[in-house]
């Protein structure tokens, strides 16, 4: 592994400590060396805090003169809550700067580049450029479409089933399995079920460490005001405009959380307008965890950018049991999902596939 | 590895050469062994050809006096369709006998172990027993149950579909992935569909080196006289007595095959009931193709013995299409199919989940 590898690589680990936290803002890890020893290094923490650039030459301090500085996204030379980092970094006199990947802004793509090697500092951009592209998943989704990424997560038996016939579906996977899953929850904003889950299954939805947004697709406002969901506040519920007679539920709801009128087409929500409006409201990644008709309208939109599908290792069966992906579904084996990258890991007893839709 | 592990292990290699041929015998292989060197060698080809023990003796000659037999299972005892092979060892002057397992038969069990320390051989039982016994699960399970051993084989998506809404089904895995699932019909007897699977797919379900039986369940007698399982003969249906009045269409079957008149309740066979029937018929093994509802009801009547799922990866999804495992399926979590002894294998793009249903 050259230098230039290791120490990308360290910018990889130290952005993916932001991870949950940084939306809109991508994650962002820096290290300077001089003389092939760290001097100094950061991470952007939250968006707001300072820029993981700023953080590493502030804890440099001299040192950053006359120094390398790896970063594992182009830096901003933009006014934004903060000051530009380019600025910083040719005031801090660094004479060589190491980016994995360039700012997927076409606005900003290149330009702080440009900025630093008119400056005459030395700039190689490209370094495992790939796996920078995946860190930023998130980013570089919300920068392309100005929509957030849909994760779906599903915990299934071997022959795709959620629930048996008599709707019994607790649990299917082991604990360490949903304790995997739940840690999952801190990387997303928001997480999104159908009001059948929240009636059925009455989740808190929460993650390991952190309270995302819980999104809650509820057509004729079903949601029980005892739910935990409720409880817990931080929701956004999406429901018919005919739900606006149920006026003392929309008023006690709207204290806690926040309700979204939206119709529907043979019952199914435009998921694409449900996207946009949560974008707007910031919540730039969303995991979505059942049931098995939200899941499947959620393909048949084709929104779905990445899938964790927990396997465990029995068979349910029964024509009536649920299947992990409803809705319509595929009409021919010409329009399935195939799924890229795709990964597989054993977690305990029970096996984990990720993998992305393209 | 000591020499006898590694001796026992060339015994189920040479056992597994008479795969899929010697039912209703088990698979033994036979090596005989004098000062470290190979004499002899030998396996049992089908039913009615000498015994691996016999052909590992008759090809040693001489050399067999003073030497060690291995073999995977207990000699026998008794006459059957060939004399019995512990008369051939002790007249061949074998000074040691190295047995993996025993006969599982309670009534044979041992006797054949006495006989030879009588005779004043040694004799070792129980190197490597477990693999032994899964080498000849179908043996063991036909001598303990007096059934056929079942497995189901199964080609689904990842979120376990088998077909599209639309009932489209060519092909879910890929051709690599296929081709396994054909040769593995070479190690059963018998291959078994419902009659909606010989309607909407015509398949020939032969192996790659082996024509096997093909059992249909078929309660109206709907089979297409000119589908490829007629054409190609071998094959065994179960049909309602009420099929009976449709006379032409059984007078032309029964010249090709075989019918066999079975009641249905709720349109279900008694699967144990059709088990018996083929084990009388000499089907010791059985490989289940589908479709969706066949695989449910041997899953629903507790007669699945070991599951081939491939697993595609790509998502179908729908809720109209059809799953894996159809019919009722388990009622709660408390009775599902957990599968044991789980093993996964990337085959291609797929993958393949092997395992044991307790």
């Amino acid at each position: 592994m050259s230098n230039e590898t290791y120490f990308i690589k360290k910018t990889f680990e130290l952005a993916k400590k932001g991870e949950g936290y940084t939306s809109p803002n991508p994650l962002v890890g820096a290290i300077i060396v001089k003389g092939n020893k760290i001097v100094g290094w950061g991470y952007h923490k939250k968006a707001g805090a300072p820029h993981a650039e700023v953080v590493a030459i502030n804890r440099a301090g001299k040192k950053a003169y006359n120094s390398t500085l790896y970063v594992n996204l182009e830096p901003c030379c933009h006014w934004g809550r903060t000051p530009p980092c380019v600025d910083r970094i040719i005031n801090a006199g660094i004479r060589k700067v190491v980016i994995s990947t360039y700012d997927p802004n076409p606005v900003v793509k290149g330009k702080s580049v440009k900025k630093l090697r008119k400056a005459g500092i030395e700039v190689k951009v490209g370094i495992l450029a790939e796996q920078a592209k995946k860190l930023n998943e998130v980013f570089f989704k919300n920068v392309k479409k100005n929509l957030p990424f849909v994760t779906v997560k599903v915990a299934q038996s071997l022959d795709g089933k959620i629930t048996t016939r008599s709707r019994d579906s607790r649990w299917i996977t082991s604990l360490k399995a949903r304790m995997l899953a739940k840690s999952l929850r801190d990387k997303y904003d928001g997480i999104c079920v159908g009001i059948n889950t929240v009636i059925s299954d009455n989740p808190t939805l929460e993650g390991l460490r952190k309270i995302p947004f819980k999104i809650i697709l509820d057509p004729d406002l079903d949601i029980p005001l005892e739910s935990k969901i409720v409880k817990k506040k931080r929701f956004i519920i999406f429901t018919t405009p005919a739900s606006k007679k149920k006026k003392k539920k929309i008023g006690y709801l709207t204290r806690a959380g926040q309700i979204y009128f939206l119709n529907t087409k043979n019952g199914i929500f435009d998921l694409r307008k449900v996207l946009e409006v949560i974008y707007e409201r910031g919540i730039c990644s969303l995991f979505v965890e059942g049931g098995s008709f939200t899941i499947g309208s959620f393909f048949d939109q084709r929104l779905v950018d990445k899938i964790y599908f927990f396997l465990a290792p029995k068979i349910i069966g029964g024509k009536e049991a649920l299947p992990s992906v409803g809705g319509y579904g595929a009409k021919t084996l010409k329009n399935t999902f195939d799924i890229q990258e795709i990964k597989l890991e054993r977690i305990g007893r029970d096996f984990l596939f990720t993998g992305y839709i393209p």
